[in-house]
């Protein structure tokens, strides 16, 4: 039935998680149609390999005619786990094997099954301020307090990030790991260098705990040198790393993976109870990857580039003086630091009217700050509706200063 | 690096449910593949539908390019809600609307998923005893207690129920729901009575407690009356609903979902943190649900009710005095009573001498009990190998029995 005549009272049946998580709206992401859209980190339409993801599931299901539609693996497919350590051998410099690796339903599963592993109510996480709102939302149900440490055109601030370590030893507190996106960091567009990466795991090392590293952006590099990831620099075993298809095949397969040592897969194996990943999804993977991945993210490289530059260009042709904006080597977005008075949170419904819209600052920070910032992200916009949307976005930012100023 | 030099100590980081939870070993279903396997509950191989499938991926890809590999909504994609509500109408008399609803991966992740919600370490929850392994592994992780409840030939005993309900009462607990598989029951075979249903709902009022229809099986009858399920007979809204894909499409799909009342579908989307359930596959499945599924379903039934039957047949003729088993109208599942001296663990391993497996009985209790009992699976095994598998079964069993008699 589908309302409640007389129900049980489910507040009174809540969990501590169950009280703390939202009660969830029904939000379609194809609700932004009307828009110029630089709110979401979505890939690009027309990019998405339809043609080529159906010729890898007539071959994927002539492969393995017995299994593709079967039970599998708690830790995922194996045919596409070879084929991903493989890649990561080859593309990312990572050493490792079968026992190391976890598919898991995008990043976001990783990150939902790491905070069971390793969060109880009350604990402590250090990640980038800002960093991934996905991330700031499943650590908020989790109840774990998140320290911030700030982000520079060098990445994460390493000093910042001993300075919190000391602070929270002296509280007694260990923090149970440090979350950094490593590479074209969302939501700062800026990446984390060599010499900061070394430093982070002699830190993580020294303070004993573990470093989570997304790498979801890794392969959308268009400028600048290609960096190590954390993982493969790390030969002590307390990084964990994330990855995913979502952003070099497409979200709609909801597939990620973990790398991490095997005793650590072992316990993630112990919490996951989804039955394995996506197995009929992973089996089209496995058939798709080795055939079409490089040329697809050659064909990415070169329409996100192309949009990082026009988005650029009109940035510094239409945004008023006193607006400042990263210059990311690669990935999604771009981040915007307005005046201080102005309130991105509050601008948005002026934004939209005027048929554009980005994500708001705050929601990448916790604890209310980052009200004058907002992300950009150029992946979803067509080409044609960047120069547009931008000029737009000024017009707003520019009355807005007017406003405040007065 | 595959290898931890000097690894931080995962033991000192690990939460609550990190502590909980095992080890998990690679275990793979394919290594059944020496053996007449009464084990799994998975589907027939050959009925897969692995053509079908490979035709809807390719509707599913022309009807909706933009957003079959995109981003999709936390609760699922919307065009396979609406094909399961249309279904769950027409077959379970189910009347729901698209706020009722959330896919899942499978009925694993929507019971991980009302556990996250609802229990805390210490908490009750009540089930049949024997029930799903699946169940009683991903309850131990949460650190619920299972109160159990036997299960006899018209289903879960509901005078115990309530005398369980008083004790738990008296003791000042109020139990967070009690899980009910209502129709051919896994792994007892068994269905639980229209009479027997309705009071379980008045039990659940009284008692102010939820119950968890768990009714995986309930297209797979071969004989006897539909029995509306739970849900559609409880105006109250404390019921809970989970289905499948898995039994009657492909476990591989990994799509389930969870049918209840909108304002506990709105919390489980706050707790739901993986993206929305596969969407790629949920495109594809709106395409083949409506295209194929009442035929595949047929097929099945025919499949099926056809090895329950020589599987019957087979126990009857082979099996000596002393075992007992029941006699399902469906599903996968015969459940096994031998003589209490029979430790059905210990003897698995002669079974797989002789090259056949089943489930031992201790697998679907809490606290050892079900030592003398087993589970059979007549829906994975050839129908060729079901009276050879039986023939083999009951000698071991036989010679078990001297050897206890001694």
């Amino acid at each position: 039935m589908s309302t409640a005549v007389n129900p049980v009272s489910l507040d009174a049946l809540l969990s501590h998680r169950g009280k703390l998580a939202p009660s969830a709206g029904m939000s379609d992401p194809r609700n932004s149609a009307g828009y110029i859209s630089f709110i979401y980190g979505f890939p690009d339409t027309e990019t998405l390999p339809n043609d080529t993801v159906l010729e890898a599931t007539a071959k994927a299901l002539a492969a393995d005619p017995e299994w593709a539609l079967q039970y599998g693996k708690t830790t995922g497919e194996a045919r596409l786990i070879f084929v991903l350590l493989d890649k990561l051998k080859r593309d990312q410099g990572i050493t490792a094997s079968h026992d190391n690796m976890m598919l898991t339903a995008g990043s976001s599963q990783a990150i939902q099954l790491l905070l069971d592993l390793l969060i109880d109510p009350g604990d402590a996480v250090i990640a980038e301020a800002p960093t991934f709102l996905g991330f700031i939302d499943t650590l908020a149900v989790s109840g774990a307090r998140l320290v911030g440490v700030p982000v520079d055109e060098e990445g994460i601030e390493v000093d910042v990030v001993e300075q919190r370590l000391i602070e929270l030893r002296e509280q007694g507190v260990r923090p149970k790991f440090i979350y950094c996106i490593s590479n074209f960091q969302n939501p700062s567009g800026n990446s984390t260098t060599l010499e900061r990466r070394k430093r982070l795991i002699a830190l993580a090392q020294e303070f004993g705990t573990l470093i989570v590293e997304d790498d979801a952006y890794h392969d959308l590099r268009f400028s600048g040198e290609r960096i190590p990831p954390i993982y493969a620099l790390d030969d002590s075993g307390s990084t964990i790393y994330l990855g995913t298809l979502s952003k070099i095949m497409g979200p709609g397969m909801r597939i990620g993976w973990i790398v991490a040592a095997p005793a650590i897969i072992a316990k993630l194996a112990g919490l996951k109870s989804d039955g394995g990943t996506n197995i009929f999804g992973a089996h089209v993977a496995a058939a798709w990857v080795p055939a079409h991945l490089d040329a697809h993210i050659e064909t990415l490289k070169r329409v996100y580039s192309t949009r990082r530059d026009l988005m650029l260009a009109a940035l510094d042709e239409h945004m008023p003086d006193g607006a400042t904006w990263t210059r990311p080597d690669g990935g999604f977005f771009i981040w915007v630091t307005l005046p201080q008075a102005i309130d991105t949170d509050r601008m948005l419904a002026q934004a939209r009217e005027r048929g554009v819209e980005y994500l708001p600052g705050v929601t990448c920070f916790t604890g209310g700050v980052g009200t004058n910032m907002l992300r950009l992200s150029f992946s979803f916009a067509k080409d044609e509706q960047i120069d547009e949307g931008i000029r737009l976005l000024a017009d707003v930012v520019r009355s807005e200063m007017l406003e405040t100023a007065r």
